[in-house]
């Protein structure tokens, strides 16, 4: 099985960005074209078509520009059962669509219920029967638990060729509230760094990267300058640009000298472009494909 | 609407039980008796309907005895959209059967996105139809990512008089590896919990308990009994009794002088009885049903 880190490595010089889109299907973003579509849109049933249709819209309009999508768990799960089968197509869609595919599902528990998380979206579902199955290209995770909440998944990334998205430093503003507390002279994200060096250091792949990652916010440059140097093998999954404040500049400290170490990732900045200056001002809202389309070929460019 | 510490608290003296039993459906657990009856048991949705009927079962036995139920979503989300569904259908089924339903989701992200989980798993589904919804009486949810990540959860319990479970010191072995950190003279898992009272503190219900409560593991007495000082108003989710190794006399500390303040769960320890010493001994496999009773039973009497 070929090794995650390599095969994301890949993706991203065959794409020449490391662009990646956060979709995010809010439904109160959805285009009305595709809610006006839906038979029973006031029910989680018609949403959850609407919020797939939106979802397979994304993912033609971007593929050929980035090497990545991170389709958000929680926007699905809203809608209930019918939410998750759409999280399970949109999944797929992206595979299909030749995408690295993040699931960004920020899950953990102890390590007999952490393995189940890690089979339900790393794993094929048991009895290889693949409808409903969340199988990603990798999935972010909450070290919280320590280890035993971490190794299932790095077991799972490992035999599956998958990867792994440690939270180090979160995007929001209150990630500092415990991640930045000073244990023993070093911050508290900086004891998860250490550890995401540990539970990589045998998932190194032949570009000398590791399939397990970190969540590092575009929002604390500084710090990820620090986390850079700190854990030098691993990839750096960044949240936090466009939308959330980030610029291309927040962006650099996460890459390393050769080019490569980091995919920033844009959610609404991208999806929500039709509704968004500039482009709500050049696009009109029918024309919502064209806006995302300017939106992430704009990134790709900004973040050359 | 009721606060929802003063309704699991009018729950356990109903019950005369602070005894809480975790539905945990791993497939290989199951009985014989109900996967021999799913037609398509190799599949995902064969397997959720068995997990379902699992599930089902297990509320009709123990819902005499305790005051609460846990379902672990990670078992069912193993089993794809089909099994969320039988998730679904669980959380109804326990809420229908009068008990309090806590659902096992350790959930977090930041602020916009916990607001769709908290929503997906604390308020009725977007359109009113209930189908797929995932509402339970409360969730326990990650606090790695500070207040953003918690406040969503927190104000939807207080406009659905639900209640919240913050992962404080959890029941694994590794819990230590970052929880147990000095930060400035006192662990990182005191610091979060000096943050669960101000979490807390605007759901204190007529009976002193907040509806905020602290996931702490019978596997830590001694973190327990400083914990229980440090929280007062926090009604302890209590993990770790049983299977895991805890004992009435671990979890003993978790309780305030008033004799409440916690629940204690048991997983394993109950629905897999008939497969574990002493009830395997008493009990012929598919007198399953009558050696999770007795260990329910046995459960309630040792937690007097």
């Amino acid at each position: 099985m070929e090794n995650f880190a390599d095969r994301l490595i890949a993706a991203v010089e065959r794409k020449g960005s490391p662009a990646c889109v956060g979709i995010d299907p809010r439904i109160e973003s959805i285009p009305d074209e595709i809610i006006n579509h839906v038979r029973q849109r006031t029910n989680a049933g018609g949403r959850a078509a609407a919020a797939l249709s939106f979802s397979r819209e994304i993912i033609s309009i971007v593929a050929p520009y980035v090497a990545a999508v991170k389709p958000q768990a929680a926007f699905y799960e809203q809608l209930g059962a019918a939410g998750m089968m759409a999280y399970a197509e949109t999944l797929r869609a992206a595979r299909r669509a030749g995408l690295i595919v993040i699931g960004d599902i920020k899950r953990s528990d102890i390590g007999s219920t952490a393995e189940a998380y890690a089979a339900a979206h790393l794993r094929e579902t048991p009895g290889g029967d693949e409808i409903g199955a969340f199988t990603a290209d990798a999935v972010t995770v909450n070290p919280y638990l320590g280890s035993d909440g971490i190794k299932p998944f790095v077991a799972a990334a490992r035999e599956q060729g998958s990867g792994v998205f440690i939270l180090v430093k979160t995007s929001n503003a209150s990630s500092g509230e415990f991640q930045d507390l000073d244990c023993g002279g070093r911050e508290l994200f900086v004891r998860v760094a250490e550890k995401v060096n540990e539970w990589g250091a045998e998932l190194i792949g032949a570009r000398g990267y590791s399939s397990v990652g970190a969540v590092v916010g575009a929002t604390w440059p500084e710090q990820a300058a620090r986390l850079r140097r700190i854990m030098p093998q691993a990839i750096f999954l960044v949240p936090g640009y466009g939308a959330q404040g980030g610029g291309a500049a927040d962006a650099a400290p996460c890459f390393n000298a050769d080019g490569l170490g980091a995919i920033v990732n844009s959610s609404r900045g991208i999806i929500q472009a039709w509704k968004r200056p500039p482009y709500s001002q050049q696009y009109a809202p029918e024309r919502w494909r064209d806006a995302i389309e300017a939106a992430v070929k704009d990134m790709v460019a900004d973040l050359k």
